[in-house]
């Protein structure tokens, strides 16, 4: 039996796994204990009825008694103490945990002689592959990043083009009205954005660079908009690229290659598909219209990050469709985000989200993405 | 040299002390490593740019380039190998890792020969003391936490009383509503608050309960606001307690102990003062006025929390001023939140945010708290 055993102590606010094994937040650290398929949590008095009305496990029991248990042993028992009694309880000898499971703990419990092992991410290899439900969920969360989106452009559009700038309310528009628009519209759904990316020409070119000051006519702008659904906790994630003005030719032929390694990526996408195959595949559709990747100036551009990634409980989680991909598996939700970075030109990506199925893949993303140049 | 290195893999985002060493926010994990003074980073080409514009270090090194030297001796290389050769090159044999490092990487480390041993929180002991500008930060945050509760108090003063609800523009006002006020007008600010707790009646003596449905009238209602600046990175965390309509004499007789409870335990922070002994002190105030602690028909009642914890880059730090408090020391930023649970009278907790100083210390709240009942 103890072979079985899955711990687990984080705090379910930043740790994906346990709110998918609880179900339950907190904003402080808890104890869950999975033995076979029995899962037990260990609550502090603060959290204890509240854990027992919501949180989707066979049983919760008191902290505070276990620390009296404990108490009984030791004069001033650490948390690794009073762990100890409850695996002692269920007769556990021996425990599995995250590959992120904190080392001060793993130490503790090695001392007092239990087997300790990390299994590598994803520690439930079935998180990644998710019901309707959770489909629903981030299908739901990227409806309100599309209407987000939608808001951010028709400021664009209402903007005026005045020199080197957009005027827009009769002020120069920046990076932070656009932000300020899409994270207000998120929030009117519950959804709350960090680091939502608004990226004008050169600020465009650092995928990770959030974006500031003066939007300028005439030059790429990304948006890159990820938020989480704080009622489901579901992130979804779209990237569009626009410009208000004129592109420049050279521009809408980045455009045109991203939209076209993008579509021949989503294309790829099925079930028992690799990652890794579809990632050069996509690579290569850029190269062959002539973007080369590679350091120039001392600086990397081109194609220089993964195709894409899964999202759910985590922005970022299996599976990668990178050039450490593995293989797809029907029910899988990843995102297709080929990009351009170059210094001479500005960037371009274009991201969707789609739900890995036996023949295909269904895309959640429904705003446009063929008419986005000069609006 | 090397039993001075430290060794940090985490992702900034979520990870307060990889930040506070760095100042540079990342949404994925990154290497920091400090030999004596010299602080290093290993950074992926995505972030390298941006590090060496932005990381408060002295070298920020290429993971690529490392990874190379890595393939040199291992086929694929795990992070760690990467991560081993670094340390080689910088001939550290020996790490001090966060009681929070992924136990993992620490077993993988130690196979290789490294010496590993875990620092207990706090990893950084300085990171506790705020200068000046962490001061102003935390200020400036709790400055916008006051101006989204005055948003939400001015909507239940222009709410009208109707039988058992409020009529807010023509329709009930809820929890829901509020939250909306508070969190739209942090966002104006650039803060973003997540749990906003808005709790009336039995559903603010759960204190965790973020609260739900239509406020009514004549019952405490708990605000409990703790936004973090995305500017500065900085937590605020105030709480305070309304009741819209008419206290009830019990709820005042409450609300005057928790008051004076609060008052008693501000007055007592200061430098060397025990965080364990003011926490008795606060308890010991409300018992004198005959409010008890303990299950009350299976539900743990009275006041059964902490008074107060650290407040900075994480929104609990340590000190606390709980039963496990230890000494308070000057520059230290905390929370003084008594509060009252029954579920026959209510829920009230009162919350200000105090710099500690070397004869007392500096209340960093401006929002009132003395005429808050009965708006």
């Amino acid at each position: 039996m103890s072979q079985d055993s899955l711990l687990i102590i984080a705090c379910s606010e930043s740790d994906a796994n346990l709110y998918y094994a609880t179900r339950f937040l907190a904003p402080d650290p808890f104890v869950f204990l999975q033995v076979g398929t029995r899962k037990v949590l260990l609550m502090s008095d603060l959290e204890i009825d509240r854990a027992r009305a919501q949180a989707r496990v066979d049983e919760v029991l008191s902290l505070a008694e276990y620390e009296g248990k404990a108490r009984q042993r030791w004069q001033s028992p650490h948390l690794i103490d009073t762990v100890s009694v409850l695996l002692e309880a269920y007769g556990v000898s021996a425990v599995t945990v995250p590959a992120a499971f904190p080392l001060e703990h793993g130490d503790r419990l090695r001392e007092k002689g239990v087997s300790v092992t990390t299994r590598p991410d994803p520690f439930f290899p079935e998180r990644l592959i998710k019901s309707e439900d959770e489909i629903a969920a981030v299908a739901e969360t990227q409806r309100h990043t599309e209407a987000a989106l939608e808001a951010a452009l028709q400021v664009l559009r209402e903007g005026r083009i005045a020199g080197e700038g957009v005027l827009w309310r009769g002020k120069p528009l920046t990076a932070e009205d656009l932000k300020k628009v899409i994270n207000l519209s998120l929030m009117e759904n519950d959804c709350v954005a960090q680091h939502t990316i608004v990226a004008c020409g050169i600020d465009g070119v650092d995928p990770h660079n959030e974006g500031s000051g003066p939007i300028r006519p005439h030059e790429s702008i990304v948006f890159d908009i990820f938020p989480r659904s704080s009622r489901t906790r579901y992130f979804a994630d779209m990237t569009r690229t626009v410009v208000k003005g004129k592109a420049s030719d050279d521009l809408r032929r980045m455009y045109d290659a991203v939209l076209a390694a993008q579509l021949r990526g989503i294309e790829l996408v099925r079930d028992g598909a690799s990652g890794q195959a579809i990632h050069e595949e996509v690579a290569r559709t850029l190269e062959a219209r002539g973007f080369q990747t590679g350091p120039v100036d001392g600086r990397l551009q081109g194609f220089f990050h993964g195709t894409g990634h899964g999202v759910g409980l985590d922005i970022h989680e299996p599976p990668r469709i990178s050039k450490a991909g593995a293989g797809l598996r029907t029910g899988q939700i990843v995102t297709v985000e080929p990009g351009l970075y170059y210094s001479r030109w500005g960037a371009v990506r274009i991201e969707d989200l789609v739900v890995v199925g036996t023949d295909g893949c269904r895309n959640l993303t429904r705003a446009p993405k063929l008419d986005l140049l000069e609006l």
